[in-house]
């Protein structure tokens, strides 16, 4: 089936940096997604001049090359489905500097992102766009999907973080992009392109990152509602009035539900939660940021509220949200937690409304479903709970979908906030940028002639993924 | 010369939106830069159905169309260097909606800055990035070129606040890009590209911003310096301890006695002077960041620090700051303040080494050259003084720019902080990013096939602005 020479990568990486035994091409085959798809080779560079030589060979052979940090990704972005080389980046992962007086640091792309953060720590600084997956997400990856996470309400997401790039393109050249000054005025921003572009124009060899003062302060907070819309015109309120919380997130009753039934924890039996953070360097500023999102949560019917500054107490506060992820997986033995759907970004506003329809729709198609997420970041999570032997049970999910996303758009929503799009949310993601779709192509040909690097995604990824690409999952076994 | 049919825009537009007479061309001829070079006509369109028909029309025949706010920027990005027809975007100033609940505000291109935040004050917001030339500014202008201003060290540039786009490119197609979300990971980042495009790409006729609370509190400082060396190594050290200043700017010996002579003011005739702001909601977070601040200045041999919450000291402070950029117009009656290599952006460490290359630079080729700027941000700020009738000084200008400039790069800085590109800065630019010329010039050829779209600039301006584009001053009379 493969068509690549394996001798020729192993000139370039060296013999123990290529593999094509079946079994770790299975591994490799699949990411965090519903979806599986063999690549023909890992290669694992481990330095610039080898990532430039291999696409040099690639393009000869117009061999697809799919680079690929820790595979957290939630949407098939580094499933192979046109085969290819897989170029594992993880072999490209040093921290090359942390410069405290111009106030970057330098990566390649393999770092993860807790090592980064362990590494700032002793110098006071934190890189802040850290999602939930931190413990084994590259940077590189988290470029690749402008990733984000729970304190982006205040810190912003990864476009937000990044200063320059240095990347090599499709035909194999190196170019430097962007800079390391705080500011840049010098003509188009070709670093920011590349954020959210999914390894399909260039592959990000070394970054250069912000970072931000660690906070002297945390106080964490709890509130409950017994309606979805209270929490919802809370979220708004906050937002609107001016609140600057470090954390916003919402946890509605299904997710409390799997989390007190699998993780055997006891959050409160209400409709929905809201936790939120506050954070700063001197107490009298978070006590003020604490006291006004109080105040709008108990405006909006929020009551049983608890904040605390305490670490271990926090620390039990957040892990009915933190425990979530894990929890859906073992909700029931026979349903599997897939990520479709799985993560919009919605106005503020919108958030309860969208909770509400994500259950209409879950029941109207016998499936379960959660919402839950970063709402002080407008982010909406999903998980969908099926049988996944099942092929009613996924064309049920797949009407689901296609509901939830016409809502998304209808209300001025889009399609991912923080897990890209690759392959599930493709169809969807196509229909919302219907009008410059083929801009993308034709930038994707300027940086990437051939069509070698992560072909099949995005903007050209199959229009209907349940029967045009490969499942991870055994249907109707 | 005019090889346009005004009849046909007059069409569009109305006959009162289209201007061919001589004193108008005049007038949209120039800019705040050194450049001059007459339009063939001026369009001024009312909505984004009148954009796309001039479009239409200007395809046709391949005329230049060069998108204007309200001229002030100064390396000549709105001087048709090639003619055609110039469209005064100040036509479409709507402030469409301050949309409060989900946290944006949607605008048309020729919003004014200062306008914007007078209409969004009421309800306790501002637009951040605000350039020092904000009374004139318009958004689409600021988008443009990413513009930046002294609140850019906290609260980051125009990249940092913009959320979404609805631009015209160069075929007169409308494309939506971005979103009004808070966070977006759906694919390419188009709306970000156009940020810094100078008027190449596409024409943006509607833009969602963010904005942020005002704070309750603000607090400027200045410290004196004996040494410039001393101000720099402040300036690296406040921002490597984690200080958070929402203003950090210098001034040299060169703009002190400037200010002095021309404003009548009392500056301190000292080597340097740091200006310092910190903001926030709560007095305590003030002082805490004021204190380091201040800490800061005084273990590097900073003295007659004073600072004041209260807002007529803090106008009196910031008097001399703001006055600057007039006082270079009056330095001398026959000395010009000319914008070249006005606005470098480097290295934080590397500020008090910039402002002494400045002036030695200046001394090497008898000219006069000032220091300052943003310097919180990284920005280094310029101004030639020099006289703009004599042949010899703008040979002894163009020799000092290129020889900042080759510093500017070999200490890792870039060309523009925030003025961006133009003509004047063109072949600066050009050599810091030879390696992505052409990537530019393909990107630019995918949006506007044509070249019509504000032909000339950038990747494609002359190399040589002193003899290749037109001057505004009379050299040799």
């Amino acid at each position: 089936m493969s068509t690549v020479d394996a001798a020729i990568l192993k000139e370039i990486v060296g013999e123990n940096n290529v593999r094509d035994n079946e079994a770790d091409l299975y591994v490799y085959g699949s990411d965090s997604s519903v979806h599986e798809a063999m690549p023909w080779i890992i290669v694992r560079p481990e330095n610039t001049e080898q990532v430039q030589a291999i696409l040099r060979y690639a393009n000869t052979d117009k061999i697809p090359v799919i680079p690929r940090g820790s595979g957290s990704g939630m949407c098939g972005q580094v499933v192979p489905i046109r085969g290819g080389i897989v170029l594992d980046m993880k072999g490209m992962n040093r921290i090359l500097d942390i410069n405290l007086k111009d106030a970057y640091c330098l990566v390649e792309p393999g770092v993860i992102d807790d090592d980064l953060n362990r590494a700032l720590k002793p110098h006071g600084f934190f890189y802040p766009p850290t999602p939930a997956s931190s413990r084994i997400a590259t940077i590189g990856g988290e470029i690749a999907n402008n990733a984000s996470g729970t304190r982006s309400v205040k810190y912003g997401a990864v476009r937000d973080s990044l200063l320059g790039l240095k990347a090599v393109l499709g035909n194999a050249e190196l170019v430097s992009l962007g800079t390391t000054t705080r500011v840049s005025a010098s003509g188009y921003p070709l670093e920011r392109l590349l954020v959210g572009s999914e390894g399909t124009l260039a592959i990000i060899v070394e970054a250069a990152m912000r970072f931000v003062p660690i906070p002297e302060f945390r106080c964490l907070g709890i509130a409950k509602f017994d309606k979805l819309a209270d929490a919802g015109d809370a979220i708004s309120e906050i937002i609107s009035s001016g609140c600057q919380p470090s954390m916003l997130e919402l946890v509605d009753k299904v997710a409390i539900t799997a989390v007190n039934k699998s993780m055997g924890l006891d959050l409160p039996d209400v409709e929905a939660i809201l936790i939120f953070e506050a954070d700063g360097m001197v107490k009298q500023a978070v006590d003020y940021e604490i006291d006004k999102v109080k105040a709008v949560c108990e405006k909006n019917h929020g009551f049983g509220i608890e904040v605390s500054y305490e670490e271990k107490e926090r620390t039990k506060i957040f892990a009915g949200r933190k425990k979530l992820f894990p929890a859906l997986s073992k909700y029931d033995e026979f349903l599997s937690s897939t990520a479709l759907a799985d993560d919009m970004a919605v106005p503020f506003s919108k958030m309860a409304e969208t909770a509400n329809k994500i259950h209409e729709v879950a029941d109207k198609y016998g499936i379960v479903m959660t919402a839950y997420g970063h709402c002080g970041s407008g982010c909406m999570h999903t998980k969908i709970l099926m049988d996944t032997t099942k092929g009613e049970q996924w064309e049920a999910a797949q009407k689901a979908v296609i509901e939830i996303y016409e809502y998304v758009r209808s209300i001025g929503g889009t399609t991912s906030a923080e897990h890209g799009i690759g392959l599930s949310k493709a169809p969807a993601f196509k229909k919302e940028k219907e009008s410059t779709l083929e801009l993308m192509r034709s930038i994707k040909r300027v940086f990437d002639p051939n069509d070698i690097l992560n072909p099949g995604k995005l903007m050209d990824a199959p229009d209907d993924w349940l029967t045009a690409t490969h499942l991870r999952y055994k249907v109707g076994e």
